[in-house]
């Protein structure tokens, strides 16, 4: 395929955009990819759908090589099926909701869970039926409150979902391996970059969950990653090590002290180690007890829950909702002191939460035989060596406190950094939550119903550009790996006469008939302008048609290393060929 | 390609869906092509996703043929540009409207004239840059009243539109003329049978244009043909032959007669035969004064319009809308009589109309110097020998009213008669309404503005499924053109011993090596199941592997003429392949 640029749907841009602030909406603008048609809603210019449409080609083989199986559903969607499974209301205002002409009420899929359950139990009944693998290729719609940078965060874009559907536990694990697997060899085949991170799972409801993160700067996933192994974890689903528990025996009793004008650890810390206690006091010797209060989705009724920390950590909010989902978190004000006196502010201990009721769950390096110094319940005053399992004992562990870099890495092997990604693909066994919505079952052998199991399983496609030129650029514009690139070649007509002009189409006509794709610039313009095109476009390979040909030689440069090698003009397309079949 | 039916996402129904009128939808849900799944919208199962994509994949090679550019617009829209060229109101009901998160105004996409208009104004500026074509493939939001017949006239579907950008009307008219080619060879490829129509514009607004309508029962869009030449036209489209015009010495005075209780035509012929006048008359001969009201889009008050068509005629309402368009039509009430005292209700004649200012359209066939029976505007009085050009003269012609078969072809050859077809293609010369609305223009050679002038051009991708089904099928299935078949060869094998199994695997797996695609039925139900499925289904060759095998030949079977052909098995994989190559 010859595109001939004097005529191609393209103007790049000599100026970065204004609203551009990270390097892959800045280039894909600049180089003519997209455009901004709407807050979030991007336009696809030709060369940019090309590189879309790679991608979504490389989607689809892999996925079709598991043996899944590719359909369609409408992206305007009516809302029993979301009312059904509560997404209706738990998506807020991320949803885009619309009414027909007859006020009937819809929504633009976000994602299709509900409406593949009900195609496969529209289509299946009989535990021979499974399992079963189905995707699509589908515009999708979030109204993002921030959309950003680019088709990097839209709130219209191209996302691959696949589920599964299958009979047990272990058919499940694996279909989830085997999407595991393409994916790994989707994002190798588009040359990224990323980890996969245990994840938590959002809106979804479930169990296993991975994230696939392109490693970026401009990415909005902050992760950790082990300094020496390959651990890496989403910062919600970093599990901290619990030490062991410790022997009761021997340890000192619990003493109560007064301790005026402490509110914070730190002033409380300044203050025990002023007073001249058998010992000295850090922040990590202290028990943080912060209140929140939660409820779950359809309850009218907020609940008070106590949460302990050790007292150099803060309560992530974050990780603290991740392990709470699907329950609402909000903090405690001024009007929950009031009806709750026995809470006093600054003061909080387990003992008055659990005397009151008030669930009580720590962080798992509360064990058993640690002492810790918290509230006593009191206006200014502390207890210290308030034993865990002697003195109080809470009623479950919780993952709330902030990682930090340096912590010990759950795996065992070396301490966390943190780290920022792209999400580009995330894989999660879903279980039975649609299947029980919709009574997805399938006749077993025995004739009884078998509760189906399913996954889900998300690629951002059109977010995948952004992700590859976050990873694939220089100074100078776009470095597109071979397999996403708009076209194999970008050939230069760099010189006015016509024997240059001659020489180029003959190359390009003969590179064509090999099946190379040549974006071919056969423009008027300055060699000058041609060459910083060249290079901002990105295409890997750039052939240049110039003075040398009287020589009868050309020159190709390699876009990604800048090497330029002078072929003879009767090899080049051998040459040029070669490359491009790698 | 090989496709196991064992494991296919696709179960046939063997009864016909309740809600399906047309073969077309009957028989795209029973082959497990289709499903709905809301209102006006459909699901394309793995099969169905096929027949899209082969469309489709037509379309854009004969679209790049004629050198327009793929480029990708969202669906959700800003409401801005809609509001510039009047759609935003102009839509009414059919446009989907929505309101994101912050209470802006959106819309889903119905056609994308504004957007494509917007993004060359945004990259072109010099008329070095035209002309230019654009197009995309893409799904389309329209709130259809009464969607139906499947994916026939669903509320979202996939549509190609494109867009051409000309410096001058001559341009404008080649770009015109190669759409009409390339649509004229798309639908050739696809295998239907389609005429090509003069149509007016619906809510465009423009000049040239032509629909191209698929022949089908099922089609809810009425033409008229001629029968003795190629004329076809939408009958909002036919234009009446006006007669000559005559002389008008030595026709009769105009005279008013009493013609008590005669408020139709009918009752006013029998009065007038009944009188013994010197002559007899028919309806013909009478001129109907039908009254409307009329306004432009904006305005809020209505005009009145008097429409005068020959009382053998019904006015058209349809036509009359597309006349008067882009105006709104309204009938007049009670209220407008009692308004106009001037307007005798059964009695109005042309006089009453003029004397108070309303203006007065009358059909074609009322030329100079032809005589009328009309009313007198007085109750039960009528005139006779009215003559136009003497006694009265109208502002202007209209096509009001009704198009008959039998009446005679606008070309002069042959008479009219009506035929149903299925719109599958729309290209209209746009104009400069929308490069109005943005000021488009390019800098010309002068340094002087120059307004572009744009062509649109539909074609309806997800209908042409329906409209290819509704061409192609039998009282068994589906029949499918080759270019648009889900698999190239269907084979079965119909038999339980292992034999033929492995039969039909070595001949799966040679074709598709060969680069055929094989929809295999290697399901254990019994041959007359599959051989069902196999009609319905529609596959063009279907290859039975089953009992003669064991002499060494198996079946091919012409799925559209039914001829069974025995083949040596060692020479079946080159003669399917050269029935798929053709």
């Amino acid at each position: 395929m010859i595109t001939r640029m004097s005529s191609l749907f393209l103007r790049t841009l000599r100026e970065d955009p204004a609203d551009a602030e990270v390097p892959s909406h800045r280039l894909l603008v600049r180089a003519g990819y997209v455009r901004r048609a709407a807050p979030g809603g991007y336009s696809w210019l030709p060369l940019g759908l090309r590189v879309l449409r790679n991608i979504e080609r490389v989607v689809r083989e892999e996925m079709d090589a598991i043996g899944a199986q590719e359909i369609q559903f409408p992206a305007l969607l009516p809302k029993e099926p979301y009312v059904a499974t509560g997404r209706w209301s738990e998506y807020g205002d991320t949803l885009f909701r619309i009414k027909d002409r007859k006020g009937a009420d819809y929504l633009l899929g976000p994602t299709h869970e509900e409406l593949f359950t009900l195609a496969v139990k529209g289509e299946y009944s009989s535990y021979k039926d499974y399992p079963v693998m189905l995707y699509q290729v589908q515009t999708k719609y979030r109204d993002e409150a921030r959309p950003r940078a680019g088709v990097l965060r839209g709130r219209e874009f191209v996302m691959k979902d696949s589920y599964s559907f299958d009979l047990d536990d272990e058919g499940l694990e694996a279909s989830y391996r085997k999407h595991r697997g393409a994916y790994i060899r989707i994002f190798d085949r588009l040359g990224l970059d990323y980890v996969i991170v245990a994840a938590t799972s959002g809106a979804m409801g479930g169990s296993a969950s991975e994230e696939f993160l392109a490693t970026a700067e401009a990415g909005e996933d902050t992760y950790v990653r082990s300094t020496d192994s390959g651990y890496a974890a989403n910062v919600e689903a970093v599990v901290t090590p619990a030490p062991p528990a410790r022997a009761l025996e021997g340890l000192p009793e619990a003493q109560v002290h007064h301790t005026p004008d402490t509110p914070t650890i730190e002033t409380l810390v300044d203050f025990l180690n002023g007073a001249g206690l058998v010992r000295e006091f850090t922040a990590a010797d202290t028990l943080k007890n912060v209140l929140v209060k939660t409820r779950m989705p359809g309850q009218k009724e907020w609940t008070l829950l106590g949460i302990g920390v050790p007292g150099d950590r803060e309560v992530d909010m974050k990780r603290l909702e991740a392990g709470l989902e699907p329950a609402e978190v909000a903090l405690v004000e001024e009007a929950d002191f009031a009806a709750n006196p026995f809470l006093v502010k600054g003061y909080i201990g387990p003992g008055a939460l659990q005397a009151n009721g008030v669930r009580y769950l720590v962080d798992p390096r509360i064990v058993t035989g640690t002492a810790w110094v918290t509230g006593a319940d009191k206006a200014d005053h502390h207890v210290v060596d308030l034993v865990c399992g002697r003195d109080f004992t809470p009623d479950g562990t919780i993952e709330a406190a902030e990682v930090r870099e340096g912590d010990a890495s759950p795996d065992g092997h070396g301490t966390l950094v943190a780290a920022r990604g792209i999400e580009i693909g995330h894989i999660f066994q879903l279980g039975r939550k649609y299947a029980d919505a919709f009574e997805l079952d399938a006749l077993g052998p025995d004739s009884k119903p078998v509760r189906i199991t399913m996954g889900s399983y998300g690629i951002g496609v059109s977010r995948l550009v952004a992700a590859i030129a976050e990873q694939h650029h220089d100074e100078l514009g776009l470095v597109w790996p071979r397999a996403v690139s708009p076209a194999d070649v970008h050939l230069v007509v760099a010189g006015k006469d016509d024997t240059v002009f001659e020489g180029g189409e003959r190359i390009v006509g003969e590179l064509s008939q090999r099946g190379v794709s040549v974006l071919f610039d056969d423009r008027t313009v300055s060699p000058g302008v041609k060459f910083a095109d060249a290079e901002l476009i990105g295409v890997p390979t750039i052939v240049v048609v110039g003075k040398g040909l009287a020589k009868g030689v050309v020159e190709v440069k390699d876009r990604a290393t800048g090497e330029r090698t002078e072929i003879d003009v009767d090899a080049v397309v051998d040459h040029v060929t070669g490359l491009v079949r790698g």
